[in-house]
């Protein structure tokens, strides 16, 4: 598949300085990109590539200039690039249905158009949407939604009474509405609470591979919609995370914590249960949240501080022995001179 | 489903002190909960919630007093609630048998009142006991044990020479059994040592989900009874795990250490290889622990030290910048006395 | 089967002090150990041992001398009974063929001597080399490659377009290829950037359980020969782990960062993205890294510091209140010593 400039700037809504009729088959990184790819520039520091790179064009914000590759001027470089990547992205396969060797319960609903691969399981009542495709070794438990347009890669684990809303990507592994981690304690005998609430999951979530979203113990556990969580997070029960939040890989939030809208957490956040952090807050990898965070903010450290402070803190540490030594010997002098005195 | 206030009462050992007509038919939170729930109060800070609560029981400790809902005084509300909800819950679905599509070897044995899903492979010389269910996608490898009344979840892997006790709970994609994590490394190249022990898993035990117990390299690695382990949990070979303990999601015990009874280790703790834990330690979460600890004791940080000493570490170090300023300042100050002197 | 100490020496290529026709049938720990066992001693802090182990003959360095038990004597002792653990390990099944109830397409290529269990799915085009050993509900996606010897656990996710070498071992529940975390924020909503890269994982290595390793956004992500991974490591888009490099539990490496050869992450280690760490690189357990590190040093820290550094930072952290207390006294004395001037 070959296109002209000129349609990849209109693709993307761009405006092209440079030769519109040069054809273009495909995409790379601004160094690896050979001729007849396009490139994107959205970091200044790349700035310097612009003159080497072998790709016959590159998208950049207004105001670059190039002496080298055609320029498609975006306001937003690698948003424009990633429908360029999916415009060259290899065509789906059509619709296969309910393909021989798919286990699916007479009382469970298929919508149209979908695609579900043998060594998969429907339990009754659950509901599967149009436009679904549930690839082999994934279980549906009884009553649970998969809405329109989901894509459930191998192995996915998708318990009953879990509600998952339209154009959701779940990947390879993950174990959706396992009970949460409830027990009530008597002579040091741990009994289990029942589970009985379930997972809300709304449109255009992702979940990564091997994560972990446990059921409500009594109301839902809830994941807005949009937001993106990465491989090997756990989200304990009854957790909310807002709308657009973004969670990287191996986070921990623990059960009841509520997420706002646009909240970043690092890769290895932890955060313990009972908590609540504010719209916009970013907080550092590796960093462990004990209480509330305002919104806005970023944060770090364990306990989580205001990002800037904990630089401040971090500058410092590996300056403590020598600090400690300085102590030492100021306090020699002090008594010298308390002795003169 | 619906129950009077007596039966409720009778259910957990309680004394009622209400209208013990009253009847119920469910459970929930005490802010969620309304006419016709019952709801429990076990942390004294949510007694305010008493007289807000729409709730027509409430389980709380004797002495409680409430204008508004009845009460069902019992020792440990918390347990008690366990109970009603336990009693509320959806009854179990009878046993399936081994259905059809289940593949279970010839030379397994399965015991009565079993349910095994398709789609589930057990091998020559498994033992399935009696009244467990088995989800589809579930591996039981050769000469393995799954104990009475055991419950599997999808997409768990147990592999050959595993025992697994009475009572057990698995969440979905834990796999238990896999190789330890060993090597001899001979002029830079790491032979594996083949892991040639099991893994034992007491009575009572439950495992979260994407957790990993890896067998033993020689002996086993040992789950003792009534231990509780949270999702994404990582328990390397010949660990030992004691009665009653309690591992928080994300946590990571390394090669052949030892829990003692009652041990909790919070979120994200890690723990390094051949130390000793005694009873009834707590390990904070996010916490490094690199050497035996003592029982009977709380720990933080990394590395951990008692958790006390931690809290007042905690509380200097945001100050850190503000304490070389001074220090500086000080030395300044001792210089100007020195040249005064 | 037994066999005679002369066999066992031949085998590993050691020297025999004790009495060759003495027969052995197995092997154990030191302390385990009992007649008709061999045993190892690597650390010469277990030397004592030697005196009251019951095993017939140890494996140990050249000029350990012993009282009791046959000392067959190696360069390296662990390594040497890595290779008697082998022998004495019970045989591998003889391979059984596609089974009946395994899934490969007509448009897959099998080579010879393999077993392919039911409940496993091969998709078209895969390639599986010869004697490759393939257990129930694995998943191999379009195009990709298993290679010779490879063995592959339950439930393992290999998606399209995965490139695995000769004798690769992959545990339970391992998901490679899933799409890398990558988005493109545009007002506020997150649009996923098409993820076209593969996987490349190069002969000898081997993957823990419940592992996951994204392919690349647009080149690959990189695995080379020899290198181990443990259970629950996390490897982002477009990450370059060296040859020989070891990876242990919980660590995670984030997109694009490459590790050079006989690289150590201990356990629970986390790698911001796009950073370089040399070859031969050792980082301590729970460390986070955020900026390149030299070769040939062990790190520790969060962020990670040369290591002797962190020691010595670590051993005055808990003595912070402390130096805080005396600062304050310090500040005192020398108000006064100014007041008195």
């Amino acid at each position: 598949m070959e296109r002209s400039l000129k349609e990849i700037a209109e693709l993307v809504g761009g405006e092209l300085s440079g030769d519109g009729s040069l054809m273009v088959r495909g995409v790379a990184g601004i160094k690896e990109a050979g001729p007849g790819e396009v490139t994107f520039l959205a970091n200044p520091k790349y700035l310097r590539e612009l003159k080497s790179t072998k790709a016959t064009a590159v998208l950049a914000s207004p105001g670059v200039v190039s002496e080298g590759p055609a320029v498609i001027h975006v306001k937003n470089p690698y948003y424009a690039f990633s429908k360029v990547v999916a415009f060259f992205a290899p065509a789906k396969r059509p619709p296969q249905g309910v393909m021989q060797g798919a286990l699916v319960s007479r009382d469970a609903v298929v919508g149209s158009r979908v695609t579900i691969y043998p060594n998969s399981f429907i339990e009754a009542g659950a509901k599967i949407g149009d436009d679904v495709t549930i690839y082999p070794g994934v279980y549906v438990g009884e009553g649970s939604v998969v809405g329109d347009g989901c894509l459930i890669y191998p192995n996915v684990v998708i318990r009953e009474g879990v509600k998952i809303g339209a154009r959701v990507i779940i990947h390879g592994g993950t174990v959706i509405g396992a009970d949460g981690f409830g027990y009530a304690t008597d002579e040091g005998i741990h009994h289990k609470i029942p589970q009985i609430g379930g997972v809300v999951i709304e449109d255009d979530v992702e979940l990564g591979a091997n994560v972990t979203v446990d059921r409500g113990a009594l109301g839902d556990t809830i994941i807005k919609r949009g937001a993106k969580i990465d491989n090997l997070v756990m989200i304990a029960h009854n957790v909310l995370v807002g709308e657009d939040s973004i969670i990287v890989a191996q986070a921990g939030v623990s059960g009841s914590t509520e997420l706002g809208h646009h909240v970043v957490l690092a890769g290895q956040v932890g955060l313990v249960g009972h908590i609540k952090i504010g719209d916009g807050v970013m907080v550092g990898a590796k960093s462990g949240v004990s209480s509330d965070l305002a919104a806005g903010q970023p944060y770090s450290g364990i306990p989580a501080i205001p990002h800037r402070d904990w630089l401040r803190v971090q500058a410092v540490l590996p300056k403590l022995p020598e600090l400690r030594k300085q102590l030492m010997e100021l306090a020699k002098k002090v008594e010298a001179l308390e002795a003169k005195g």
